[in-house]
């Protein structure tokens, strides 16, 4: 790897295959438990329509659909414009490994206007990033250690005892080493948290992410604006039931700006 | 129109027209200010799942986005199962008018095993629908007719007169006449609300919904218990900035059971 770049810009990187085609490979430096952080794959289908020659405006909305586990090495990526209007483009992408696919996604860019605007989830109150702790990841999975984290509620359970408790976290977080935030990095940090189940239960079962969403609301000045800055990452899970949980969460930059609203469905066993 | 089917059913009835593709049609009975209703849409979308010959389980999530608005008349359904595991599948569908895209959607169905569940969103206190008048939206668009809606906290503000508000909303909401809901009714039940930005601002700017997803906490047994009973539907925004904002819902039966998790992302002009 380059030292000069950043692991987030080498994990996202494609090869060009054509129009609208590229190759794009897991990364070790964001390996999960089993294959790749999800985020990243999340932030590589946005990346996608970003690097499309075609592409109108900035990220609105993504979806991005995992539809299997992806095997650790290249995978094949498809991106493609569905409806290209006058101020928005609707995008559909597709990840393949030995021709089955893996990832679907939907995405919508758009070029925003200045408008009247409010926010109306302010940000929770929570001691300085500075003031808390570095929490050490050492030792669990590769990927935690591409993120600064300082918990200021609801880090893992003190003890795995099956004792429940709500399944609320907030967290400051941000890239190791730093780099400015735009829109891909941010996607990767809205499924920065882990599994609300093993928060609500204090028991790990087998999880993983079925499908996820961002709503962009900040564009890439603000998100320029914003820099390397830590940002401050809410979670909470409103239904557990018959093998599946939701995710609901919110990031916003140090300034008390709402830069993402995010959401997850999510397999559980048992 | 047969008067012993309901509306709803009329409405998201299609002909098939091969392996994987139908015709469908709006509805006037559904007929917003411009166009259809977009919660019937969303049903359609997910009903061409529902109709597929390889379809497995149940729905867990589905996200609709409207591309273009859809022109009174027919168009063109196709789904395709994009990928289908042991107990899941996704699914990605498109339809077209004029051989231009008009919608995309992705949807994940599942068979769901019982497992430990837990609601970690309570149903929020509100008035029996029986103690609340239904609000008379006659005169307004075409499809308020086809549902009952009580609204217990949020209803339009009560001059347009531009003074800032909370943008949450609470209803009890039916089909009208009463129908036993099932996931495509839910899908449209979730979209139901009058968009945000007109309670927050007092203000009726115009809108459109540009992505709505859908996560379905209950499975086919409990939609049927739930029958043809008022639910709880809850809204509210999290941002508006620059053109777009964001809702964020809930949808409990009277029991109580939190049935689905809904957000949309909405455009909206100045």
């Amino acid at each position: 790897m380059n030292s000069s770049i950043h692991p987030f810009d080498a994990a996202i990187a494609f090869e060009p295959q054509g129009e609208g085609q590229w190759q794009g490979h897991t990364s070790a430096a964001y390996a999960n438990m089993v294959g790749p952080f999800g985020g990243v794959t999340a932030a590589q289908a946005l990346n996608a329509v970003l690097q499309h020659p075609e592409l109108l405006g900035e990220p609105v909305a993504l979806t991005v659909n995992f539809a299997a586990a992806l095997a650790d090495g290249p995978f094949e990526v498809a991106a493609r414009p569905a409806r290209t209007n006058r101020s928005t483009q609707h995008w559909t992408v597709e990840f393949a490994q030995q021709q089955q696919t893996v990832l679907t996604a939907t995405a919508i860019t758009a070029t925003r206007r200045r408008t009247w605007g409010a926010d109306d989830e302010p940000m929770p109150a929570a001691p300085a990033p500075e003031t808390l702790e570095r929490a050490d990841l050492r030792g669990r999975v590769e990927w935690f250690r591409r993120y600064d984290m300082r918990f200021a509620h609801g880090f893992f359970p003190p003890a795995w005892d099956g004792k429940e408790r709500d399944s609320l976290t907030r967290l400051w977080v941000r890239d190791d080493p730093p780099r400015p935030l735009d829109h891909c990095s941010l996607t990767a940090l809205a499924d920065v948290f882990f599994p609300r189940v093993w928060r609500r239960r204090a028991t790990m079962v087998p999880i993983g992410t079925v499908t996820m969403t961002v709503y962009f609301h900040a564009d890439a000045a603000q998100l320029a604006a914003t820099g390397s800055g830590h940002l401050l990452a809410q979670a909470r899970a409103q239904a557990f039931r018959n093998g599946y949980f939701d995710q609901t969460a919110q990031l916003w930059n140090q300034q008390g700006e709402l830069l993402a609203t995010t959401h997850q469905l999510v397999y559980y066993k048992e």
